[in-house]
């Protein structure tokens, strides 16, 4: 490899923390898959409104569709000089690290695609609910036009207004207990794990998105709240957000 | 291994093909768990209304808790003469015969213990929609104590009649069409596993719970249903069984 991998992400306001709404931890994953990978690579900042002009403009595939059927294009979006290839989706992005670089360590073991996929959105289930708490909680720290464009976004996925998502008070401490819970389970399938990580002594891409949401929950909620968090399942998320940053990330 | 382990199991009027309710995969996944390792077992049967006290009595652990918080006690449960050991629940009874009998061949490949009880839970969550269908067509088909018993139970479960469940009609269609939904989740799990089974060559634990699924439904729906369900995600589920069935089972 010759010319780093361009990854296309979204800035925010926090120093050293990019955020871009629902792709948070996607982004999140493919900054830690090239990492893991020691892939060198570089980013480019798209804020969200101006993402599918840019993914347009450079070839990309859209990763949905919207309600009313029209494309739906999303970070992060990697582009390999190496070889020309553009892809999108952090699962896809990690499956095409995988096979086009087999020298670096895998985040696929042999044969764990499926389970892996099927972990990927079990995982997405467990969390979602807590989505809400934490966009409120971390729309301030966004930048403006990203901000509003979250805003609106989230409004019509939850039919609510913003103010009402979850508001001070005993909505928000219904929702920290959500995450707590939400915790909870993700402790259970690791106590199955008979290792440090998801598949026992083998770190993979379950564990890399597990480690994408953590770091970001330890970033995005405000400095109590997380201390919370990591004193949650005998300290099991502090220790994986320590582990994490051992893999250096531009953001 | 001297005799043949024990294998507490829930009995139904279909020839060969015995029926428990909410346990219906259970056992299933615990016949076949045991013929895939080639481990001889003989079957007691007990009927649904009986499990807790027999259970009780052979020092079995409670499986669960009810909603009133006492102990829930279900099947299938083994019995192994050769080390004494007695265990509940499917999941527990092959990490047991995997342990136990480390020469027979594994349902659960190195590390994957933890993958593999997420898949459980997804598998559970994506096919539980459809047991209001199928346990209504199935009921018929058991013993009365056992078929009076699941009734009362699920009528609990769902806050509703029996007869209100799934009436044929445009409730049953659209049941119907959500199992075809839920196949076709599970089909798009194992296209993405580059191979016929969820870990592409290496048949699992994760293939046991499908076929187990599969198997209860080519017996339980009607012949036309079953025909119309081999000919969905170009005859996945139809090949499934056809492997399965090569591990003769007793019922």
């Amino acid at each position: 490899m010759s010319q780093p991998i361009i990854l296309y992400d979204t800035p925010s306001k926090v120093p050293g923390n990019a955020f871009s709404g629902n792709m948070l931890k996607a982004r999140r994953v493919a900054q830690y898959t090239l990492a893991y990978k020691g892939l060198a690579f570089k980013s480019v900042w798209v804020e969200l409104p101006d993402v599918e002009e840019r993914m347009k403009a450079i070839g990309a595939k859209p990763t949905g569709r919207r309600p009313d059927g029209s494309d739906f294009y999303s970070l992060p979006t990697i582009q390999d000089p190496s070889t020309g290839a553009t892809v999108s989706d952090s699962f896809a992005i990690a499956e095409y690290l995988d096979k086009t670089y087999p020298s670096t360590p895998a985040v696929f073991p042999p044969s764990t695609k499926a389970l892996i996929s099927v972990f990927d959105s079990a995982l997405m289930n467990t969390i979602g609910p807590v989505f809400p708490v934490m966009a409120v909680v971390a729309a301030p720290k966004l930048y403006p036009r990203t901000e509003e464009y979250l805003k609106r976004q989230l409004e019509i996925r939850m039919s609510a207004k913003w103010e009402d998502i979850s508001p001070v008070g005993p909505k928000r401490e219904e929702g920290w207990k959500n995450i707590k819970a939400a915790f909870g389970v993700i402790d259970g399938w690791y106590s199955k794990s008979g290792g440090k990580w998801i598949m026992g002594d083998t770190f993979s891409y379950a564990d890399v998105i597990v480690a994408a949401w953590m770091r970001s929950f330890s970033v995005l909620f405000d400095k109590e709240q997380w201390e919370d968090m990591k004193s949650w399942n005998g300290g099991r998320w502090g220790g994986i957000v320590e582990d994490i940053n051992r893999y250096s990330i531009l953001d």
